[in-house]
């Protein structure tokens, strides 16, 4: 078998588009990017990244995108609607939805853009970390699919034992990369936001019903500063400001190994419990 | 003049919607409120939150909401669609899309909900500050509209003069509240959440064009502790993580007097300098 027959990485098949009616694209749920309940939701959204990435109207970079999980998405084939709403001289706005037999389960609002040169300043501390080689690669449970997609290195916070009991704060930061290595890109960016598990597991020490409702990633780093990084880890920190009535909220950072701040992100996520 | 004759204060007449075709509502933008282009974009979300709490389909309280500022909103009338997406059991979606003349200014998409008690929490701290009385008022220079109808007290990064040369952070601290005051609603946090000018005059001790090009705001706050603010004062804290090529980030915490953490709110700016 030759280089280019070889299978695609599994992450480049759970993101891929084919063409349907009405100027929408189709892909398919990947068993191996599976949740508890549908697919994992940073897939979700880095396949709506990638449905803009490829549209032809496309302008720059992904800026910013929002990603609403209205209904879970069902085992099977799902189609994207890309819209775009409004393209002006240096960004452009995007609305998208998510379908499976006509019926609605994901919304997103995107803004891509052009880059231009301008004064710059990364304001806060990446957080200090050994490097990833001298940290254990520690995973999520075996029945959690997507997870095993993701080599994770965590430095604080990792996923608690069932009996764990209760932990003061609820930051996590782990060194993060695809499994197997692939090239950062922004879908693969987009994906990684959304690795972190709920932060209540971490403060309460145990499982309970819980699921983003709503996801922000801000993209800081243009194209160029993505391709920099390589299949290098990617350093993520998360953490959660209020859990009040049913809903936290969640601000991560998602760092290159070099000190390139790559994104920030933001959720709303429900629990019970 | 009877007290039920007096004008509504100026931040419900900006609010304010009537019944338009095609079941959207209508609204109309207001000099008191302007901004350097179009209204400020505080109102706007404001607006469109208003939009969905006064809807006969609306379930519970707002949780999170996303606005894009696709295009400078016209002096005169807008019009507001607000679609429910889907409306699950504890949960409700709505997108939102704000037109003049047939274009798209504006895109929105929010999440409703009802509150359930669980375990709460509050993991960060609010910052320290002296009570309002002690922080002399300071607002915007006199020909930002908007700014007028904000009593703002500056605890720490108040707009810098002209000549203030750079700072070594982007953060700025304030007592804000309505003016004339106000008891706090949804549609009123969300329009505090703008209240801080771009983060970039600050570091850069400069001004240079800048605008809001997406809003995220979670609210953490229900119905009920909002009203327990009544008109007193929000304490709401602001900084910027990166700027970079044309772009940065911009985070908040609106607090409670009572050390209440309102709303977590999210934005992404352009600016050119």
């Amino acid at each position: 078998m030759t280089e280019t027959d070889a299978p695609p990485h599994p992450f480049d098949a759970a993101v891929a588009l084919t063409p349907a009616a009405d100027g929408r694209t189709r892909s398919r749920t990947r068993p191996e990017y599976a949740n508890m309940v549908g697919p994992f939701g940073g897939v979700t959204a880095a396949t709506l990244v990638q449905a803009v990435q490829q549209h032809p109207d496309r302008l720059g970079d992904p800026l910013s995108i929002t990603v609403n999980y209205a209904a879970p998405v069902a085992d099977g084939d799902f189609d994207i609607a890309a819209r775009v709403v409004r393209s002006n001289r240096t960004n452009q706005h995007w609305t998208l939805e998510l379908t499976q037999d006509g019926a609605v389960t994901t919304t997103a609002t995107a803004v891509f853009g052009i880059h231009r040169d301008t004064w710059a300043d990364t304001e806060i501390a990446m957080p200090s970390a050994p490097p990833p080689d001298a940290v254990p690669v520690q995973g999520f449970p075996d029945f959690v699919a997507w997870a095993r997609n993701y080599e994770m290195r965590f430095v604080r916070g990792a996923v608690p034992d069932q009996d764990a009991g209760e932990h003061p704060d609820s930051t996590t930061t782990l060194w993060v990369r695809d499994n197997p290595a692939r090239p950062l890109d922004f879908p693969a960016l987009t994906s990684l936001c959304d690795v972190f598990y709920p932060r209540v597991f971490l403060r309460r020490g145990q499982y309970m019903p819980a699921g983003t409702v709503s996801l922000t990633v801000y993209f800081h780093a243009d194209a160029g500063e993505l391709a920099a990084q390589g299949e290098d880890y990617v350093l993520g920190t998360a953490r959660t400001h209020r859990f009040s009535r049913g809903y936290f909220d969640q601000t991560a950072h998602m760092w290159g190994r070099d000190g390139t701040l790559l994104a920030s992100t933001h959720q709303l996520v429900y629990f019970k419990g």
